[in-house]
């Protein structure tokens, strides 16, 4: 199934993005005016294939919930129990990402791909556990190889489904107690940056617990030397369960063709996997925003991507992402729905 | 009427914004992780008086259009008629602020406050024109004092008229082409900025051009020597009748208590005479984006605000501002929607 889904994975058309650029001078308003839009407008349509492009509308996030067994090495003060409580509180609509999730009219689908414990039955729940969460990568791989593919593919699952439904843009969200620890180790493996520079304060731990993140990420990393051309080992080695299903739902929307929104450090994390799998992938990512997490930054720096939002957001769960929706939708909308100046009669300079 | 409106604005109350602190300490989410929305939820409920805050529903943009008598000294290549047609645009839906304003569900209200020329008679378009054009600034004063105090009055009337139709949060734009030059002077007549510190580049005008605009802004400057703590003086000396409108509006959003989003250079030199006339008018004020204009930025700095969307935006219209307004709500729905700790059964750190 990913290599399949692999094979789908094809570059920008560069005849539409010629297209829209063209386009663009010819709208009713300054040619440049609306700046990072104007190259989001222009890759939509790249990714789609078509100017304009179509409305990215019905948005749909996915979260993907895992533990960590490098949660016992001290790397957060949170319980690992918070992991299920917050699936609860998803399913139940009472956190951030439903609130935003409701004011930007997205659908969202919650996601058990590796929690530790047993977890209530609960409706909206997709029950797709992979393992009870991760090994502690400080001391073992995070999962077997065929673990992690299965992750991946759980990813891939979802994205399609929810596009089947009649999403037009993605958005993958996260929830896991401790996972911006092996979302470091795998910025690290993928972009070559020291678990210092990699490393960040999460939900804002202090100066001990910062040391205790960085000394596992450089453990992992030194016990295991990931092969960066190999994705699904690093994804095994050192990173996580929702880690490696975002990789799959973001291959999974890169194969479908529709913008997938990619939020904080956990999934620019999986963004640096499914750009090591197919470049092409990086076509159908959106940055939604720049998280205070120093991973996410020299992920996206990596990934050539620019974020809309920069809000000095560090929360996860697809929050920052659900934000830029409505940019997204935005862009597109100019080249769909804008007056030319002909059409208009309006005079040009 | 500016009077009774001035008279009306009253400081944030310090406890409903206390109230919304400590809430955040409750809420399913790591303390701080939201950033700059968390300082703009806490903004919300200081000027709502309450805490939760009202959600800022049923957005109204309002545009208003002038031209500009420093026009003829060549600090713009568009011609002027293009005011008039763009406002022909925004009444058929067919500009970006259109399409902006349906992906946020935003009314749009156009107000003729001083085109030079006549218009065709369209439906959607308030008639408050109080003069047909300024006077040029590099040589005149902009308009009498009376005629300032007027352009005023429109923008707080159609506040008061958006606010009683039941928008929760307004949304300033403009139109007229050369505004970009008078904006100019206004930031530097209230921020003490230099003309060539505050002048920018407007629509994208070459260096001969921009070398105009700073001469024309300087002139302005040299000829009136306006007074900052006489905002109607200023107004009518090197301003603009859009300018006085937004500031108008600015006034009547915070009389009303209503969040009002600012746009890019205009709107923020509007909004600099809005916090001349009363320091608390900022309350109610919301940066919607960093235009590229580096008048914008010195008035942000002067005001304190930080904006919420910079992606090299220089439209003008209210379109950056629209972006935001889905954040300003996202900030509300915070306090007003998402689970507490022990409501949700979710474990502290």
């Amino acid at each position: 199934m990913i290599d399949s889904t692999l094979a789908e994975i094809r570059p920008p058309d560069s005849a539409a993005m010629e297209a829209a650029r063209a386009l663009h001078t010819r709208l009713t308003k300054p040619a440049g005016s609306l700046g990072e839009l104007e190259a989001l407008s222009v890759r939509l349509a790249g990714l789609a294939g078509t100017c304009p492009p179509p409305q990215p509308a019905h948005p749909a996030v996915a979260i993907f919930a895992g533990d960590h067994g490098v949660h016992a090495a001290g790397v957060t003060p949170w319980p690992q129990e918070v992991t299920a409580q917050m699936v609860a509180n998803f399913v139940t609509g009472g956190a951030v990402v439903n609130a935003f999730a409701r004011e930007v009219g997205a659908s969202v689908t919650v996601v058990d791909v590796g929690i530790a414990g047993p977890l209530d039955p609960a409706g909206a729940l997709l029950q797709r556990k992979v393992r009870a969460g991760t090994g502690d990568i400080a001391r073992e791989p995070a999962m077997s190889r065929d673990e992690a593919r299965a992750a991946v593919e759980v990813g891939i699952s979802v994205a399609h489904t929810l596009v089947e439904r009649g999403a037009l843009v993605l958005v993958g969200g996260d929830m896991g107690i401790g996972n911006t620890t092996p979302a470091a180790a795998l910025v690290a493996a993928f972009t070559g940056a020291t678990p210092a520079d990699a490393t960040g304060r999460g939900t804002g731990v202090d100066d001990e617990t910062l040391a205790r993140k960085v000394a596992a990420v450089r453990a992992a990393l030194e016990l295991r030397r990931p092969d960066p051309a190999d994705p699904l080992g690093v994804l095994a080695a050192v990173g996580g369960l929702e880690h490696a299903a975002l990789c799959g739902f973001m291959l999974g929307a890169a194969a479908r063709r529709v913008p997938v929104v990619v939020d904080g450090v956990i999934a620019c994390s999986g963004a640096l996997a499914a750009a090591a799998f197919a470049p092409d992938a990086v076509g159908a990512m959106v940055a939604g925003h720049r998280s205070v997490e120093p991973g996410a930054s020299l992920a996206l720096a990596h990934l050539g991507l620019t974020p809309l939002v920069d809000l000095g957001l560090r929360l996860g769960e697809g929050t920052g992402a659900l934000l830029a929706v409505p940019m997204v939708a935005a862009a597109a909308r100019v080249l769909r729905e804008v007056a030319t100046f002909d059409s208009a009669g309006v005079a040009k300079k």
